[in-house]
């Protein structure tokens, strides 16, 4: 890994308010950023570096962080949209699911979706799905920062035949991961109606045991809301929260359907909660409460959620419909503005996933970096960099990434992965999987 | 102008239901569709071919219809994000207007536009704005298909100093392009709160004596819909029904805020209605109800609006948006299915411009074309090649575009533009607009 110096760049710092500069520099030394600043490169700098790339006045900033996603459903894009979440869910996804995920399948998921993120400028993701340990192999060929964290549910899965056994599963999943930095393992409960109390309080006992992070999906829909309120008498919050399992290393995705105050409790918690807008638009869950959320300091990071419910792995696509639906949501077009998504769909998400040195242009920060072109019609004139990132550029728009100052993505091509074999699979896969939809 | 025929592409006719062959081909005859087929092509058909390409399983599907735009506006994308539509408009978008918007900033305004609709798979669009007649230039030296609507409002434009004479300045553009197909005129009058009841009246009359379309952005926001009540007690959609402005070659754009009975006279009069919704997301106006339009069998376009105001002209974010905007709208996620929106973005929207043979892979229509790769990682698997072109591909997906089986776009280069030449420009024009930015 050799020392890069990039020039004549505009440098978007994600902080809030965002730090822009016009024409810039940026030296990586180490794997993280060593210095960066206005204007040409000073002398000492030049001579530091085995590496010159202009960037030709694209805009660089720090990788961006899918902090929710399952990756390996990569895989099921596209196979049923326009249905409703349960019947999606219970209906294809499951059954599916059940009859086609294999440790192979989560490996080869996992690359087809590593692809996509660095191709479109996520360079560090939270993931929730079975056999974590392929997914492992596959982050750390594709050279990815990643949370993996070990689905569990009370039914037995693909990976965990016997969900008595569901905990001790995914607990076998940390210890086996926990060594294996830039990627960390976690456990991910998949939902308040698919984990009992039981399950719930274990898994999370685990992730204190080990020090890692607990994910779990809560108040999605106003469905789950009834259902639990059925079960346990309360709204999906509350009984996590009473169940003892809303601290801050506890990451609640959605909270869709949480009244103010629950996210007063979950502020208090120190909770971190990853928004999915365009899964929730998708499935018709709901708008999520961003402003409420902002104003009580919970941290925000974005999720584009599984590609099965999206249909794609593109944070930009996800920065501009989070924006756009809050400004509907909140009948204001001044809220939830290019600067605040830009900050959740970078340090912000970072920052929800446990890494504290990184998601901003900081000497010292790891250079996990994107390099995002303006020569392309849709990004002309530009007025403002950051509204340009959020509500004109697109993840195609990336033509080079660095993840620890390594390039594993140069002009538009991925160095880490093998395209054509990835394809190849797929195609297989993709006729086993078509094999397996259940009648309807 | 030479007979091409395309194989091995999945062919996708967006008809409702869609047609979807896996693999097929299409052969272009003088300007229009010859024929189309499963699987290889005949010999008769290999023999007419003069040009041969290889889809390598890229989608093929009719050029897509932005069926209400501005386009000169391009050069204010990004200028001021994050505020209310009113602020935005009365104390940037007009002063700016009126300080420089002049012939050369539409043309090459327009120039950046077309650029930019044809790399991301727009062959045709409506347009509303000043100086038509050098937007006309730039549609012709791009080659494009448009509805070039004249704007009219009650105060002084860039293009009509004397609002007096805006009716007259806008029937001259008509009697100046009358002849210009595949480029026809129109009448775009702003809105009921721009322009008298005078003005609409004598505009939509000077539109049934050329026979050409009269369009209005109609029933937006909340805000308009008081103020139209408050100065002629009614609603917009019915103060323009009883100024006799509807019948079926009217468009009004984005009537977001109406009610049940309006839709049903909307119906009856046989008017279009285009969607933007994008820009209503990001001005906060509204949410557009379309399945109470389909339902009453209004004709559905789908618009990005201006640049300014989305802030791009991707009409495949539009669709991906519109399908879940309408999801959560209804709150139920099998309402406007990616069929319906690919349809209002192809023949739907031609048939709202008054296009009858285009937007259908249908022998003797025009060969309006697009192919999307389908090699990209966001693209695979490829379960449902409908569904992947509205929640997966993006306008940068393109690979080729035929417009009047021309070939505008070659493996994403386009060919009647000089994109250098507009870069150099824009960047002039950006330094002008900025010195004109007032204070706020």
């Amino acid at each position: 890994m050799r020392n890069t110096l990039i020039h004549n760049a505009v440098l978007v710092n994600p902080s809030l308010p965002p730090e822009v500069t016009r024409k810039g520099w940026l030296l990586m030394e180490g794997g993280r950023i060593h210095s960066c600043g206005e204007g040409e490169p000073p002398p000492e700098v030049r001579a530091r570096a085995e590496v010159g790339i202009d960037a030709e006045d694209g805009i660089l900033l720090p990788g961006l962080v899918n902090a929710h996603t399952h990756a390996a459903m990569a895989l099921f894009r596209g196979l049923a949209d326009d249905l409703p979440l349960k019947t999606w869910l219970e209906e294809i996804i499951f059954p599916v699911e059940a009859r086609t995920v294999s440790e192979e399948f989560v490996y080869w998921g996992t690359l087809l979706a590593c692809w996509e993120m660095i191709r479109t400028g996520t360079t560090t993701f939270g993931n929730g799905y079975f056999f974590e340990h392929r997914a492992l192999d596959a982050v750390k060929e594709a050279g990815m920062r990643a949370v993996l964290a070990a689905g569990v549910v009370d039914f037995p899965t693909p990976s965990c035949r016997d969900p008595s056994l569901n905990v001790e599963h995914a607990i076998a999943f940390v210890n086996q991961a926990r060594d294996e930095e830039p990627v960390r393992p976690g456990i991910f409960c998949h939902a308040p109606y698919t984990c009992g109390p039981e399950t719930l309080v274990k898994s999370k006992e685990a992730c204190r045991a080990h020090g890692v992070r607990f994910f779990i999906h809560c108040a999605e829909t106003r469905w789950e809301v009834e259902e639990i309120r059925s079960r346990y008498g309360t709204t999906p919050v509350r009984h996590l929260d009473r169940l003892g399992l809303l601290d801050s290393d506890t990451v609640l995705v959605h909270g869709v359907w949480v009244d103010e105050e629950e996210i007063r409790i979950v502020a208090q918690r120190e909770c971190s909660v990853v928004v999915c807008t365009e899964s929730n638009m998708k499935l018709a869950s709901g708008a999520p409460p961003i402003v409420s959320y902002l104003r009580e300091g919970v941290p925000l990071g974005l999720g584009t959620d599984g590609p099965a419910s999206n249909n794609d792995l593109d944070l930009f696509g996800e920065m501009d419909q989070t924006a756009k639906l809050q400004k509907l949501r909140e009948g204001d077009p001044t809220v939830v503005g290019a600067a605040q998504v830009l900050h959740m769909a970078s340090v912000g998400g970072a920052r929800v996933l446990g890494f504290h040195d990184m998601g901003l242009l900081e000497p010292g920060y790891h250079a996990d970096l994107i390099l995002v072109r303006t020569d392309r019609p849709h990004m002309r004139p530009l007025y403002n960099p950051v509204s340009q990132l959020v509500y004109s550029a697109r993840g195609s728009d990336v033509e080079h990434v660095w993840i620890g100052g390594r390039h594993v993505l140069q002009q538009g091509r991925i160095t880490t992965l093998d395209p054509e074999a990835i394809q190849k699979k797929t195609a297989l896969l993709q006729v086993q999987v078509k094999s397996h939809i259940p009648e309807r």
